[in-house]
């Protein structure tokens, strides 16, 4: 694994405040690595709904199944996250791990296991040994305490080389509400869901179903517009809790997800969202430049998208970026590849704001030496005009390096 | 550019037997580096067929628009190949370019310009002047003769680290026909077509309409049943010629697709195609294994083929055989991000006939001694049971190692 910090991290972390009605605790149980903080375990308060969005494989993993089925209640009290183990293509010994840690938590806890949420990450395909989490939970739940979240992030990092959390205050009705988010990611990521594991926790009083609708309409141009390598985590998961504790201050319940009361936190939701998929992509395995695509004239929002996609994904321009090349002709060779409406002669593409080709050529005004000190930029931008509709849309990843390879070589030796 | 030669190429190149109808020649024109051989002209007598097949990019270049727009007449006399530029996103510039070409190499060569074909192959994005060619195709025209078979394979390769050629000769009625092949690959290689350029010839005669049908069904399982890196070239282009030398020791002039004295042709071809696609697989950019993904047990062959693709396509199955890595849980994941049917529980995976997971789970008699022995080999096969249907297909990809990001991290400068 790599040790080195991403160049590309914040300079600094926020300082994330208490959410009533979250207490946090993490341990090392030893699941992959002796002395690793793997295990996080969060605890709800009674009355906290939960939403979630998965991963679409069609293989996944033994948490996901067990995630998706507990939704319908509605209702949480603990999340446990391992490291370590993703508990994917493990087969009956998944699915009875996946029920044995969630009575070690709900027996911890004092709750229903179907209100246990669980999250693995880690290596796919070895049976997760859930009598590891024995004692370790029921010490955890008497431990815990609200200000945790440093060290809940960094539990279940994997190949990430920093934590990743992000927060927001905002007033819902005429009370303060808190959001805080934390999220790890770094490779096999691509939508949908983009990131492996994502949490957010919020003291607003939202029923479930709000909830729901916030998540799905925040990942659509957030976790799912963010790719590090095409390829699509079995365990994708990002769960969102409202402990509703804000109502003793004043707080409205709020159970419609159109309720106009909604709109600065659906806002600030949003941004909590787009902070952390910005921050997955700048842990991208190996990266060295975030790189922004963004496909405007085109004749739909989807077709943009699988164009910028199409380009975000394509190992040669990854690589150009990566030996900060404007190699606009690996740009085109994306973009003819993606299979939707694109006309050669029409297209303008440019890097940071330069433009590199006009009308299907390269561009009169074209100046290497201008371009290639803009490449030297740690956020690269390619914008792509198709010039044939006003849809657009934008992506982000990250370039690809010697380091990808490195880290993904050896990573299970 | 990588100047050691793959580790895969084969042991030693065929003797290239002599084509009738059909004389080479090759000179370095500068068209990107001085000195180095850029060009192949490819002489071919009256009455020659020719066919072709050509990327599926929405951004083609401008020799394939002028190969597309010339096979109508299904005649030949003269093939134009340059390396160092593809002449691709050139805008009108690439498209005079492409007929300036013609009108000089037609000069030269005594024809219309109608049968002149044309391939270009290296940088995207930069205007090729074809007033390079001016006196050096009429020169090749003089010069050519009927054995330079290695001179034209090394003559189109850009980043290749060996020339590709193929031979066989078989029986048409009771006369001896030959079919001789070229490619050049590399990088930027995905269906559809998987290899840049790729050139056929016969003495066979054959009316263009039989040798198109020949090429449509040929690629079908070799050339668009291997990807590199996903990435599609603007520029792929596989063409066929069918001098028709052999009717004069009495070969039967084939007219009809389905004439049954083809089958013995029909079968050497496609051998010449796998050939060819193989040795393609086999100078993957960086690559240091050969990798075979075989999925059987699906619902339909194109469910099998995407499963497949996926696999071969995800980097981080490929960084992990470069790894020497038998990392299923990757494996799974491909399968599971494919979006075609795959039921997680029945799903069984083998590396090298050894097999490592079984009904969903890692196989109890798994030795990771064994299976990591095995992984040294210079080929590897990953066979994926779905456990669905009867459907399988095969492609060929390699693995992705750090000389790959190595070669496309520098290559414009």
């Amino acid at each position: 694994m790599s040790t080195a910090v991403s160049p590309l991290a914040p300079p600094d972390f926020p300082e994330m405040p208490v959410i009533a009605g979250v207490r946090l605790a993490t341990a090392a149980a030893g699941i992959r690595y002796k002395g690793r903080t793997d295990v996080l375990l969060a605890l709800l308060d009674k009355g906290t709904a939960v939403a979630g969005v998965f991963t679409k494989s069609k293989c996944p993993s033994a948490p996901v199944e067990w995630c998706r089925a507990k939704l319908q209640g509605g209702a949480a009290r603990a999340l446990v996250v391992n490291s370590g183990n993703a508990n994917a293509f493990t087969g009956k010994t998944g699915k009875a791990s996946t029920a044995l840690t969630a009575q070690i938590a709900a027996k911890a806890v004092g709750c229903s296991t179907s209100d246990v949420f669980l999250a693995s990450t880690g290596v796919i395909g070895e049976p997760l040994d859930a009598t590891k989490f024995d004692g370790v939970l029921a010490q955890l739940a008497e431990t815990a305490t609200p200000d945790r979240w440093m060290d809940a992030a960094k539990a279940i990092m994997t190949t990430d080389t920093f934590p990743k959390v992000a927060t927001a205050t905002v007033k819902l009705g005429k009370a303060k509400v808190t959001i805080n988010g934390m999220a790890k990611g770094a490779g096999m990521i691509m939508p949908d869901m983009a990131t492996m594991l994502s949490f957010i926790f919020t003291d607003a009083p939202l029923s479930a179903s709000v909830l729901q609708s916030l998540l799905k309409a925040g990942v659509e141009d957030t976790f799912n517009a963010l790719t590090i390598d095409g390829d699509t985590s079995t365990s994708d998961t990002l769960l969102a809790f409202a402990t509703g504790a804000a109502a003793a201050n004043g707080a409205p319940k709020i159970s419609r997800a159109g309720d106009p009361r909604l709109k600065a936190f659906t806002k600030a939701f949003q941004q909590i969202l787009a902070d952390l998929s910005e921050q997955v992509a700048r842990d991208g395995e190996g990266a060295r430049k975030l790189v922004e695509v963004v496909v405007e004239g085109a004749t739909t929002k989807p077709s943009a998208r699988r164009i910028a996609m199409s380009i975000a994904n394509s190992p040669l321009v990854k690589t150009a970026i990566a030996g900060e090349d404007a190699n606009w002709g690996r740009v085109v060779m994306a973009v003819g590849k993606a299979g939707e409406p694109a006309n050669r002669d029409k297209l303008s593409i440019s890097f940071n704001g330069i433009r590199v080709a006009k009308s299907g050529a390269r561009d009169p005004s074209y100046n290497e030496k201008e371009v290639s000190e803009a490449m030297k930029a740690p956020k690269v931008q390619i914008k792509v005009a198709l010039g044939l509709g006003k849809a657009k849309d934008r992506v982000l990843t990250c370039d690809l390096t010697k380091e990808y390879v490195a880290i993904n070589g050896d990573y299970r030796s």
